[in-house]
């Protein structure tokens, strides 16, 4: 069954992504090899496509004892750019490895103009067999919870709702001149911009010159298209989980982070606590930052002061030390509301004895009680412990977008992007990882493909730490990381040099 | 009419501020000297006490056409530290200058105990007179609008709110300890720490051990209890500006910036669009950040989208590139909703063609049409033109306080702390005034009072520029600032090197 449920999504993964122009995300994660849709799946135990595993090496990779880590092999399939990657098994956790992973290349073809009102603008690429569009590289990771379904689904959906936003823009985005504010009536996006309304005008549209232009009018950059595509394509993703969760058995949720390359620039979209960095030249660019209750306080609290009814009465708004005792009504206590950064004494009332909405610190910081992070996707059915209240309107679906322009530096080999799960961030700094890169790539030929595999084993390895008697321990004696590791080394020094 | 009300605001200034321990915050801003109270006063054009203007050269200083500079005048009152302050009116856009500034030296005096159960913990300093308390350093600068009372009552004011909401705190920010969590039922939390509960148990308290200490217990800095004071400070400010707006005669709203040094480190409070840098050995330290329209969209529209009927039905939380005519309803339209930062294209519907919550860019975004900036003091009247939507539940009273720890690093005589209202910024950005205070400071002795006075003046000289015939222009032949402009230059050597 293991088997049949990997086969089914290795195809999937592979034949959608790298296949012949996306397709429109289709319903259901199943569909074929076995995982039909009437019947849902349990949820199965699956690692990335890319890996390849047979099943006595899925086996190995299952396996909580051993923790062995895992890389995509020599002699198979090499991943785009000689990306290294490298994943590990939590020390018991959970079940399985709840993170996921994903590595395409995704075709993005223009949507055929629907009135067969074709424009013929210059700027749009024509390739092989007549199709116009461009490629994008996209490397993802997904750090599951309460269950790997949402974390499954969305390793293997959400580069098609990427490349299914981009489809409107491929036009757009292939000339040079600025965005189109507005596109014409019933028209594919693709065919309009500002010369739009003369072709517009050869389908009877409303010639130009019958819209005024207004002297106050926004510029807006092609960059800031493809930010909004990356968040759309999260939010459709997260939809999609939502309608498909039952019949397709897809419980809990799963924080992403992905990395997107398209023309020129890096796109690093994160929505809860994994992490990217680049390292270039031995400095650290950090591409990520963390969305937990802590970074994310004052959104949340000031939801909870606008929306009470979302705090079912078990829960106060304002964020308080510690708990506090019914006795102690009346004393004064330190306290933030959603609109301080610094903390002040209030005297304590009966409302304040209702548990915080945040509370704790680093990693044991809970919003409601409840969960440690607060954007990713999915957990629409989780609730606060033995009760009706909804932690779903608290989190966010939306990811951060950092953009990095690779034209405007001139990389060497040694300049690599870092993704990362927490299950590395959470033992490992930005300069412990970026010392293990630079002392590992040191060490290979600037043009072996296979150093940047030996980067991502060595961050796993000595984030995971060997097990001793008092369980993993890292080469300082610390606690290593108990949690599923997963990490991506993406050189920088890549787009031509390495294939 | 004009000297007997500023003559009013320079006693109440000078004497509440510097006097022997703050007092709590007066009702009222006349109270003597002819501004009678039951006559609201009219808009009365006053500079800041510390310039001691006479009749004569207050009249001066009203000048529009002459613009002339005004700054502390040689032989007067120095201000702490040899501060450099200068200012000039505006080119005409309103009556008189708006702006306003203050520079004190506090006391804060600790509140004495309610029950004559005096604490007589270590730490606390005891003064001149047996009076407990420390003193902090204030600067501040107030950017009226809509008329200048309410810049007027902050700048007379806001320290004094900042001095009630420290004098809680007195003990427990001179006491090395962390600050307690919890204080006793009814006790200043001025005498109590985490030694509380022994003095408690002599007035009568609950003795210490009848409290459990919970193991998960947030640690909470010094501070951030001094954040916490500014913060709720400004709040207060602005909650004394609401009720006694009718009787003090109080229209429009201000922006805020205020640096306090206090035990070591500078807290800079920002609300609104003025600005502070600090700049140490030629290196620029930004220490505010400006909050508009632009730079708050996703908190407004966050606001908007919960609470649409704070829009009342003329305002979409949706931000567009401009507006939408009734006839492009069916087209597509580039949109960003809250939580997006890049931007879409969406089907434009009837509810888009409301006017955006949002709209304009730079300098010209405005928040319903009305407003440029999002955080400042007062604007409790202000609706969207003839209409009864307001404004006010979208302005935050809240700064952002910046914390620059000046223990950290030896300063010489040439670093400075910067603070400007807008009409400085909007013509001169940070490199520029750096280059200007490296400039001006080179050619004084690093010893001589006078040096920082001369820089203020030269940064408002550069930013209002010369007079033409075609208006204030700079040196490169540009506009000038047409705005009031204010400067302080206030030098990080300073703290027992300057009086």
């Amino acid at each position: 069954m293991l088997l049949r449920v990997r086969a089914a999504v290795a195809q999937l993964a592979a034949g959608l992504g790298a296949g012949p122009g996306a397709q429109p995300p289709a319903e259901g994660r199943g569909g074929g090899a076995g995982a039909g849709r009437g019947s849902p799946p349990p949820a199965a135990f699956c690692r990335p496509a890319f890996l390849q595993l047979t099943p006595e090496e899925l086996r190995r990779a299952d396996d909580h004892t051993g923790r062995a880590v895992q890389s995509p092999r020599d002699g198979r399939r090499r991943l785009p750019w000689s990306t290294g990657y490298a994943e590990v098994i939590n020390a018991g956790k959970s079940q399985h490895n709840e993170d996921q992973a994903c590595c395409e290349v995704v075709f993005v073809e223009q949507r055929p103009s629907p009135r067969g009102c074709l424009s013929s603008r210059e700027g749009s690429r024509e390739l092989d067999g007549g199709r116009k569009g461009f490629y994008f590289h996209y490397w993802a990771l997904f750090d599951g919870h309460a269950g790997s379904g949402a974390a499954v689904m969305a390793s293997e959906r959400l580069h098609l709702h990427i490349c299914e936003q981009l489809r409107e823009l491929v036009e757009i985005l292939q000339d040079p001149s600025p965005p189109p504010i507005c596109l014409p009536h019933d028209t594919q996006s693709g065919s309009a911009d500002t010369n739009q309304m003369s072709n517009a005008e050869g389908c009877g549209e409303v010639p130009s010159d019958a819209v005024p232009r207004f002297h106050l009018e926004k510029a807006v950059s092609h960059e800031s298209l493809v930010i909004g595509a990356i968040e759309n394509a999260f939010k459709h993703m997260d939809e999609q989980i939502e309608r498909e969760r039952a019949s397709q058995h897809l419980p809990g949720g799963c924080c992403a982070l992905a990395a997107i390359y398209l023309m020129g620039k890096f796109y690093v979209a994160n929505a809860g606590d994994s992490r990217a960095i680049i390292i270039r030249n031995g400095e650290i660019i950090p591409m990520s930052r963390e969305f937990t209750p802590e970074t994310e306080r004052q959104r949340l609290q000031f939801l909870a002061l606008l929306r009470p009814e979302l705090l079912g009465k078990e829960f106060t708004h304002l964020e308080f030390p510690r708990r506090i005792q019914p006795k102690e009504l009346g004393k004064k206590m330190l306290y933030r509301d959603q609109n301080m950064n610094g903390w002040a004494y209030k005297k304590i009332e009966e409302d304040d004895l209702k548990f915080p909405l945040i509370f704790g610190e680093g990693k044991k910081a809970r919003m409601m009680a409840t969960i440690g992070v607060t954007r990713g996707l999915g957990d629409h059915d989780l609730k606060v412990f033995s009760s009706n209240i909804h932690i779903k309107p608290f989190l966010s679906c939306f990811p951060e977008v950092r953009v990095y322009d690779l034209t405007q530096y001139e990389h060497c080999p040694d300049d690599v992007l870092v993704l990362g799960t927490d299950g590395l961030w959470d033992v490992t700094n930005d300069e412990e990882v970026a010392g293990v890169v630079m002392e590992v790539l040191t060490s290979y030929e600037p043009n072996d493909p296979c150093r940047y595999t030996m980067v991502a084993q060595e961050l796993v390895v000595r984030s995971r730490g060997v097990l001793k008697e008092r369980g993993w321990r890292l080469a300082n004696d610390k606690l290593g990381s108990g949690d599923d590791i997963s990490v991506f080394v993406i050189p920088l020094g890549g787009p031509g040099n390495y294939t």
